[in-house]
């Protein structure tokens, strides 16, 4: 029994200010570990933290004095309060471009910024969110590092198990694209192509982990997704901090699953409890492709809850047809006065077009629906011009080069002036 | 006359500590224009500073509280002191990976360090030198920003004209791979495809910057040269910056032109006359594909003239077959007590694979080069494997998918327990 008592008393895993992991329905609490589903009501576990120890004016300055990259916000993630110094891929502390070609263009007056994750090592959010699963696997020991993908996750995954000295093992379905499989395999892990179609390789992972053959395997975004989830706070710390220490009034965040929004929320509000910002309103919009939007379809109806889809878009980073925390961004939404929208594929390139041509920044498809839907959103009223806005783009526009396949030469000439001004060059 | 001496004593162009153009030959100084051969001798021009007002400890200060890009280091470069509050693309403070893996499998006892120019913003180091011409071509009245280019440069001009609210327009062969023409497209401005080759293109922009057609045209590597040019001193100065205001022992460094390099030489003893790091030896090595190799081939056979090649390697951005600075090159390298070595297309290859599978740093082929030679000078005792060691990473393996695209599933199973066992995945 005394035994007992010193265990309970003395957690073996060191994860930071991580107490627990609580039901986000029942509010159930257990024990850190490799568990995802809340053993009573089967909800979704999310991370509890105590945060009670810290003072206010303290904690900005130490993370001031942090590394530029997320590891400055170690104090308010899961993670041992030695990560720096622990071999990953150090992500985040990405550039909040001031857009002021894009806000003239687009009639916005109150200071327009682009969030640019595509400045993250492996050029997407993913590696912020593998960071912090990566953590999660060593504090559980496990030695495998491992996830099904059919894109940028892939890669973040090889890219950080291979600088940490795991063993990696991705899953993919085996008829992708060459460019991706490239991108996925260069890293030097296991990349396992499975006959069958996402739900299938997904299905599988399920399976794996329940069976002994799993043993010691951590899966990102399955055993491991309370820890990873997390990783999309920092993008709200990152934003806050650098519009110095103060909330956007409005920003407008990509939809997939979802869960990037939802700890977007969770991130903001922390900064407000914890009197690193000033408390104030803050609009919250979603944004979808037309061809997979089963939140913007729920969120124009009315409706609670989400009906699946079946995903046809470029924006194949956002082509999640069912996704888990569709009602939780749906409440997000809402209360805090934003909006879910959707721009159809056409209107993606456009807005990446836009972006490039206005900022230099070449984006993702995942860019250019929320670039699109600002600018749809704008143009509607919903958005209000006169406020601070941030927009992220999540991705880099190198990975999805496809959908802007049609962009080429303004003009072909002979190598001499006579035909430079015929073309109407000079 | 009064007019004449108020306009000498009052030069119209700021462009911060730079002082001067002199040439490299002869010291034949004139004013800062848009000049870049000597009208004595034809020698190239480079940036003659005026850094007399300099104090070390001031200046330290000065830097480290300045922003996390080049401008940093604005004191130090021919910019105005206000260049960061102007529209540019921001580029540099890119990571210096401590890389330990690496170093595990090279022998690398003394600190081997990659420094990741592929977190740039197009992705290449040649946002540093575009961002310098940019402030030159604003301090000239220019209105066009142009280059002749085959990949990473056409990008990094493209972007950063689209940000400052310049017209580009970026002359290519026409003939192009698609991707590459749509990485130079997407940012909107003018993209010519000359019917030709690359040398044809030069030739042509050498023949517009003399007519008045190309009146108002700032080439960045031509007439803007000896401004670009300048933007690799902030390799130096970050490296030395990030090891702690230290020299590194040993500095490997890719060869195109040869101009990268010998900035770099320039900046590291700049960092010394300036007290800012303590003067002790340095080596600094070239890196070369064998297949475009003229200047190890000149270091080799002991020449102090490089003897033109025609490239024939997987690594384009290298493939100078001329390159200008060779000369200078093969001075610093024998100086400094360095070397410049080269490797073939398969070990640049081999090199990308290893730094991706210890490091998970995917670099373009000019990557695979600096870090093959790296390796084979290691394994020949030419460098120091207890002494610190930097690797310069210039680009993004995202741009060179060509090069890796052998690289590919592990395995291919069916969706179920059984066949994952059968692979041996277990």
């Amino acid at each position: 029994m005394a035994v007992q008592t010193v265990a309970s008393a003395t957690p073996t895993v060191d994860l930071g200010p991580a107490a627990a992991l609580s039901c986000r329905e029942c509010g159930h609490r257990v024990p850190l570990g490799p568990v995802f589903a809340c053993e009573e009501c089967f909800g979704p576990l999310e991370i509890a933290y105590d945060f009670s120890a810290y003072d206010a004016e303290e904690l900005r300055q130490r993370i001031e004095a942090g590394p530029a990259n997320i590891w400055r916000y170690a104090p308010l993630l899961p993670v041992p309060a030695d990560v720096a110094d622990k071999p990953n891929l150090n992500p985040g502390w990405t550039k909040l471009v001031d857009a002021r070609n894009l806000a003239r263009e687009l009639g916005v007056t109150g200071g327009l910024y682009v969030k640019d994750d595509s400045g993250n090592p492996t050029h997407s959010f993913k590696d912020r969110v593998v960071a912090q699963a990566l953590e999660a696997a060593r504090a559980f020991g496990f030695t495998t590092l491992s996830c099904s993908s059919t894109g940028n996750l892939a890669g973040a995954v090889g890219a950080a198990a291979a600088r940490a000295g795991f063993r990696s093992c991705v899953f993919i379905p085996h008829d992708l694209e060459q460019g991706k499989v490239v991108m996925a395999a260069v890293y030097g892990g296991e990349l396992v192509g499975i006959q069958g179609n996402y739900d299938d390789v997904n299905r599988f992972c399920s399976e794996l982990i329940g069976d002994p053959a799993g043993e010691g395997w951590g899966f990102v975004n399955v055993n491991l997704r309370p820890y990873y989830a997390e990783g999309s706070k920092t993008l709200a710390y990152e934003v806050c901090e650098q519009l110095g220490w103060r909330l956007p009034d409005q920003i407008v965040v990509p939809i997939a699953s979802g869960s990037q929004l939802t700890k977007i929320d969770k991130g903001l509000r922390e900064l407000v409890e914890l009197g690193l910002v000033e408390d104030r309103p803050y609009k919250i919009f979603g944004a979808q492709a037309l061809g997979c939007s089963p939140v913007s379809t729920a969120f124009k109806a009315g409706h609670d809850v989400v009906r699946p889809q079946k995903p046809d878009t470029i924006a194949k980073s956002l082509a999640i047809g069912n996704p888990a925390d569709g009602p939780y961004v749906l409440d997000i939404a809402r209360r805090t006065g934003g909006a879910v929208e959707d721009v159809t594929d056409a209107e993606i390139v456009d807005a990446i077009k836009l972006l490039a041509r206005t900022e230099g920044i070449f984006a993702e498809t995942a860019g250019g629906v929320t670039v699109g839907v600002t600018r749809k959103l704008i143009e509607a009223g919903v958005l209000d011009p006169t406020l601070t806005t941030v927009v992220l783009n999540t991705g880099d526009g190198l990975k999805t080069l496809d959908a802007v396949a049609g962009t080429g030469l303004t003009a072909t000439i002979r190598p001499n002036l006579e035909s430079f001004r015929e073309a109407g060059l000079a």
